[in-house]
């Protein structure tokens, strides 16, 4: 006999933690649904073909099935590239959805994180030619509203734009083919230092110190509506047709996130650059910040909790016309956040209940199960969330003992007195009051 | 460029089937959460030795993943085997719980039926070491609660008991080696008459034809309590001690199902056996009746809905001690219940919305898109649903038929005029009344 385990990375919910999970889905999903969203379900397996060329160095992360005849197949690694694949295989140019579902990665685990290699997606994505700025900035204002409800303490959400990053990196004197490499060395900002950065650069990525240097001038600033005044005054940047493009519409985003209440909480922050190949546009990624209270330790290295940005290109990959739909969406960091909820909720030591039963339907005497299976099966058809203990004589108080280990409130207790009166009493568990009725 | 499809036997479900999946599965957990199950989650993946040995034939269905270095996986096949084996690792003795969940099987998809290779389950089971039949009876009520509330028309839930099956086998004089067989090919009754059967019997399974003609005496029986009297009754198979306890446990569950007021639904039927080889005690299977309106021809070959038993021994596979947990329960079929809903929604011509937005904040005249996004964020922060046309200056006749077309009851209207007295119209979208407020 084998020692009975799941695999590496991957983990069951036992019913405390599948119902914190569920308390926290559904937070989420009442936003999305707030927005007017409605939800897909699209297959975990896809064709290899739909996934390959779509996740840059990430590729060898997708779990492929063996070949067993017929098709080959992969689990899917996001939710964006299957739903980009929806839209183009169903001609669909216009819509709003969510999609809440397990995503795969052969990545190397790290648990203690909140890293699996299977884990939950929750995304919120809009579809279709729109005027500029406005879908952008309704999935910021979901980030902020999600993380407000969830009370996760202060957050940031950085914002920045492909088309700024890669003209910053024209004007470094980048030559184009190496714009990704650039872009994927400056992303690890948030986690190591500049001088770092640089020398990855220099070495690896092979540009040259001076292109370097110039970069590190632009990608260490980070502000508001002021800084994006300001490199709009800038003799390089405003020269650059691209930057100027993605200022002119950071500047139109502020606008409305101004509109919205909710700049107090942006950072357009140059050395944001997020990892996947497909964004074209507006990029974003919330961080939770250090808080200064007893959870310090554990809280420090969970870092970004959301991120989306726009992706105009990926649909037309998918079409046979190459018809394009312009796209933006966010995707919710659920099993960080779940990982911290979990933590809160450990400290607090507040027990979350696992079902709902409203009432335990008892007996205190012998042979009186018949009575017994005949209340609750009233209850249930009334539709009261009940249950009783599977033995034919248990004990008064081991039935009460349950009542007290599940928080089942009520007990609805039938004796020979309460048959022969054709009454039931209802017994408070907590305060061990009866009535009978 | 490709053209984007699923994989064979799998499907995406648009907005309009997975608001009418929300509904369905919102029903069935709503009962399971009623009888006082918690909700668990296991991996997609498994360990490829969890399920190896579990599935007899149909072993051979399950997707094996690509060894790319490391643990060899597989996908689930359903929810049953990886419960045992959560229980098993966990050393968990009681436990009810419901898990609804997709699982995986390399099946000839038969996709007008509702089969596919990507599907969900919804899993109700108790465990543990109870008396005898009142858990299993539990599921049975289950059963007859879910379908009655779906409306699916009139139904029958067929049972039986393998120890029965056995029994009759074994006075019959089938050796034991070949009751696996037996049982496989008895379970095509309720598809093939009685001679395909028994010639099938004869000829691949090779049992005698006097065993086979033997056999065929039974398994033809179905009935209620006078049949399970009369068989308890029988010369020969109440000196078989496995058919003596089958028919008395069954004997008990039909006292429990007649408290719960549901003998009318239950047919105990000796040609029942179901397919899969962990089964040990209690077999039942729902399946709906043909019914006499006009969706004759689409009902046909729908047939079970519902499946489960009692499988004593699958945790005992798992456990390093081969402790055993005994347990009892029931898969619910959504697929096919989702089909004949989807059929009848159809057929009925109602439109099932998709989003539950309560409210579009519109604007009559141009250059109002600050305010539109002013009220829509107040909105939003108060807990409404809302949604506003992502267009600088959309027609208010294109906002009001973007109303209609999804549903959407209200419109918020904001002009020039309502800004200055700092009011907003509120506009009936159907009746086309309006307030200022």
């Amino acid at each position: 006999r084998l020692v009975p385990r799941t695999g590496q990375g991957t983990r069951d919910h036992p019913p405390a933690q599948a119902a914190l999970r569920e308390r926290l889905l559904r937070a989420v999903v009442s936003c999305f649904k707030r927005h007017g969203a409605a939800a897909i379900d699209t297959p975990a397996l896809e064709l290899r073909e739909t996934l390959m060329g779509k996740y840059g160095e990430d590729t060898k992360l997708i779990y492929e099935l063996q070949d067993q005849g017929g098709e080959l197949l992969a689990l899917r690694y996001d939710l964006t590239v299957p739903f980009a694949r929806y839209l183009a295989m169903n001609k669909v140019n216009s819509m709003k959805r969510y999609h809440v579902a397990k995503v795969y990665r052969r990545d190397n685990p790290a648990t203690t994180r909140g890293r699996y290699r299977e884990f939950y997606q929750c995304d919120f994505d809009i579809a279709g030619q729109f005027d500029p700025m406005i879908p952008d900035a309704e999935c910021l204002k979901i980030v902020h509203e999600i993380l407000s409800d969830l009370q996760l303490g202060d957050f940031v959400i950085k914002v920045n734009d492909r088309r700024i990053l890669n003209g910053v990196f024209d004007v470094c004197g980048v030559p184009e083919s190496k714009f990704i490499a650039a872009c994927s060395t400056v992303d690890k900002l948030d986690k190591v230092p500049w001088e770092e950065v640089r020398s990855e650069m220099v070495g690896e990525k092979g540009l040259s110190p001076e292109a370097a240097d110039r970069i590190g001038e632009y990608v260490q600033l980070h502000g508001g509506l002021d800084l994006i005044e300001q490199l709009l005054q800038d003799p390089k940047l405003s020269q650059n047709k691209l930057a100027k493009e993605g200022l002119g519409d950071m500047k139109l985003l502020f606008e409305y996130l101004t509109l919205f209440g909710i700049t107090g909480k942006i950072s357009f922050d140059l050395s944001l650059a997020r990892g996947l190949d497909y964004y074209t546009g507006v990029i974003f990624e919330a961080v939770l910040l250090q808080q200064e209270n007893e959870h310090v330790e554990e809280l420090v290295g969970v870092g970004s909790v959301a991120g989306g940005g726009r992706y105009d290109g990926l649909v037309g990959m998918f079409d046979p016309k190459g018809r394009k739909v312009p796209c933006v969406g966010v995707s919710i960091g659920i099993e960080r956040i779940f990982s911290i909820l979990e933590q809160r909720l450990k400290a607090s030591g507040e027990k979350l209940r696992t079902t709902e039963t409203q009432v335990l339907v008892a007996t205190p005497q012998k042979d009186l199960l018949a009575a017994r299976l005949k209340l609750i099966s009233e209850l249930w058809d009334a539709g009261i969330k009940a249950e009783m203990l599977y033995k034919k004589d248990p004990k008064l108080l081991k039935q009460l003992q349950y009542c007290e280990d599940t928080g089942i409130p009520l007990a609805a207790i039938v004796g020979e007195q309460e048959l022969a009166d054709g009454v039931v009493k209802l017994r408070d568990v907590s305060t061990r009051e009866e009535v009978r009725m």
